[in-house]
């Protein structure tokens, strides 16, 4: 029992990676998520005062202005204190090390941190630091993971599909650099999802992707053949200026999502995005504004899904 | 009814303009404005717990700390939780149009949005987007509106002066570039001020001012004779390195406010400015401290305006 | 009775500086601060709501993430409204003058102040401008004061050697450019410290230094020699691009702290740093992780500190 996820007792001590945490973890926070949304109501996000007295630090090595967001308003309908740092301009550049900013934010009596960090494993790296009553959650690092991303995304999909175990799941685009692609394969291998499928150019593939357990495509057609679920990722503007990419109308010709693509899908397919959206590049907007799509629910129930691990967190002996 | 300001019942569900709201409903902003000032103890804001459980989003598109500040503060006094969000540095730089990061910020469960936005009508489009449980204020568009400054401006006025039918009003300065201006304008003429003037020299009106109902002046001596009411504009900084204007030195002599052309005025009449001031520029500051300002009693009144239209807002019947 | 960090009655109406705060005042604060502290629990800190319905203004002209987020949270913990404000890049930038933005925010009704400025003097300007119910707390003025930090360092100093009076503290580096210095030399002469000694090159000592009642040493052996307390002072990267510092291994050569340096100190001293350190550079990672080190300690008895200033200010009457 190493993993540096759970506790001696086997609780949630971190969030790190869907990478590593067994399907009854994953489940668990997926049921606890589901007391947080009043689905009678149009999904209406249910409050609790379950971290009352506590501190939330969003620590943001990296700026996301929308990220830290759905962590913030999680932790306030939680009724914990929140307290934003951008830790970008701040004390790193006056040469402190990552972990004496991170003691300083302890001793000043952090009951959990949420991090953002460029760079792949600064989350494990704190949490291996901290100490037992404090909790990590990764708000994304590098192009490492992002679970929580991953995890609302498992929460559409099972309130949407109600199950794994029968489907055919298609993630589509850069998924070389994409954290959210690695964290979304995991948590759908380890709960039993039978086909997952990427669908990118070669060069916006990592090598040897097929080891992770997923079936390559480099054509969207035959790629999207009877799946249930299409995930997107974002193509970082970034990219398209570097040799990676012709032009965006390029790539949107081959790998933007639009209906004449998804009608290869199953009927009752939904699509998904983590958003921010690249509409015309990435997705057409007759599909991300269609009846397919499961883009702002997927929105709310990552609020309901940050709420859910934030609790257990707090709730785990020490 | 196709007010976009008011819900089918007639109540205020967004607060976009002063232009098209009716006289009743800016006097019921007013009064309900009086209820949370105790007079008797020098202006204090009275608190009250109307938005508890309420998510308040400053979605500021353009930065204003000030104005922020002032919408903060009165959402906390009114229990709300507070989201700030500067977005100017965040998705819309990531390519998501302004509608996809309103759909967002919904999905999260936003109750009421006050927005800020470089462009004129943002608020607007936003109000016309969103779902009719949720409420829109606009915390200035552009050269458009401004209108929580125009209403606790019309507050100021009517503490001091009592009553409007019976008032000369004149706005000074740069009356081109300014939301403010725009919006006294038509909340003065709504609430039956007869005489609306504004100064300004011809570089810093715009073509056809008249239509809004104004007279013209463009020397202070002349303008100013037996006003009430004094309304300083601000003079945007970077008006002064255009061609609109010769130096600020010079802007001074003929439409910089000082105690000489003060002296036009009636004895009695108050000067108001929306701050923050160019003391030596558009103000003297004898005249910015002396006995006929009312720029601080502004702020004050500022507070308990919003906290007005944001209570009103959020009882009005989706 | 001038102090201006008294009122009439002797209470602590401002926190400016540790210079001319009498004794009493000084252990008050200590007191206090150890009502908000558990000794039995690692040093847990104890929320209590003193300072409830109160909006407590974090007034940063020049930015610091670090003191920020110790004096919000210190304000949380006391269950005041926080507003952050960062002017730097705000309204001072728009023309307006400092008095200005603060008769604005007394306007919108601050309770209590809490300023860091670039200039020396502006927390002092500000707190002689407020009217009698509104408290400044200093967060460090250019290199004039930075009160806070030297409290919590007196508490430190308390809270490990007990008594003041037998002491000998050592303030190492550049103590030229640095307010905690001064602050701290205050403080631990106020409070009955017979022998305070600077130690550093001559390049990075005010004139007559001698004057503020210190021993002068340009050698660290010398100056360490049988110190209880090591004060150790953050070396300003900008300082060593200027002509005051040959290099940063020179400078650590000389004047960092290491094991063998501190060998010359009594076998139980403490050694203390107010962040964010550099390592390798004033201070060697073993002296910083070491048995004799409280520099964690300091940022937990930080927060106390600045609550118990928060509570005295807020209870003295007006």
């Amino acid at each position: 029992m190493n993993n540096p996820q759970l506790n001696k007792n086997g609780e949630l001590q971190h969030l790190l990676s869907t990478e590593g945490l067994p399907a009854d973890i994953l489940r668990a926070i997926l049921d606890k998520a589901t007391t947080f949304v009043d689905f009678s109501d149009g999904f209406e996000i249910r409050n609790a005062p379950l971290l009352k007295g506590k501190s939330v630090f969003n620590v943001f090595f990296e700026n996301s202005t929308r990220t830290r967001t759905t962590f913030e308003i999680a932790a306030k309908r939680l009724s914990a204190d929140v307290v934003n740092l951008n830790i970008g301009s701040s004390s790193t550049s006056k040469g402190e090390t990552l972990l004496d900013t991170v003691d300083n934010l302890c001793a000043m009596h952090a009951d959990m941190f949420v991090v953002r960090h460029s760079q792949s494993g600064a989350a494990h790296i704190i949490a291996r630091h901290v100490a037992p009553e404090i909790h990590v959650i990764n708000a994304g690092d590098g192009r490492h993971a992002h679970p929580t991303q991953a995890l609302l995304d498992m929460f559409t999909v099972r309130h949407y599909k109600k199950e794994f175990h029968n489907l055919r799941v298609a993630i589509v685009g850069d998924v070389l650099h994409s954290r959210v692609a690695r964290s979304q394969i995991h948590a759908l291998t380890t709960l039993g999802v039978p086909e997952v499928r990427v669908i990118a150019p070669k060069t916006l593939l990592p090598t040897m992707v097929e080891n992770l357990g997923v079936r390559v495509f480099h054509d969207m057609n035959e790629g999207l053949k009877d799946v249930d679920v299409v995930m997107m990722l974002r193509l970082q503007n970034e990219r398209m200026q570097g040799a990676a990419l012709p032009s965006a109308q390029e790539y949107f010709k081959y790998y933007g999502l639009t209906e004449e693509k998804l009608a290869h899908a199953r009927p009752d397919a939904i699509v998904m995005h983590p958003g921010p959206m690249n509409r015309g590049i990435e997705i057409d907007s007759s599909v991300a504004d269609g009846k397919h799509s499961v883009i702002l629910p997927q929105v709310t129930f990552g609020i309901a899904v940050r709420m859910a691990v934030m609790s257990m967190l707090a709730g785990a002996k020490a």
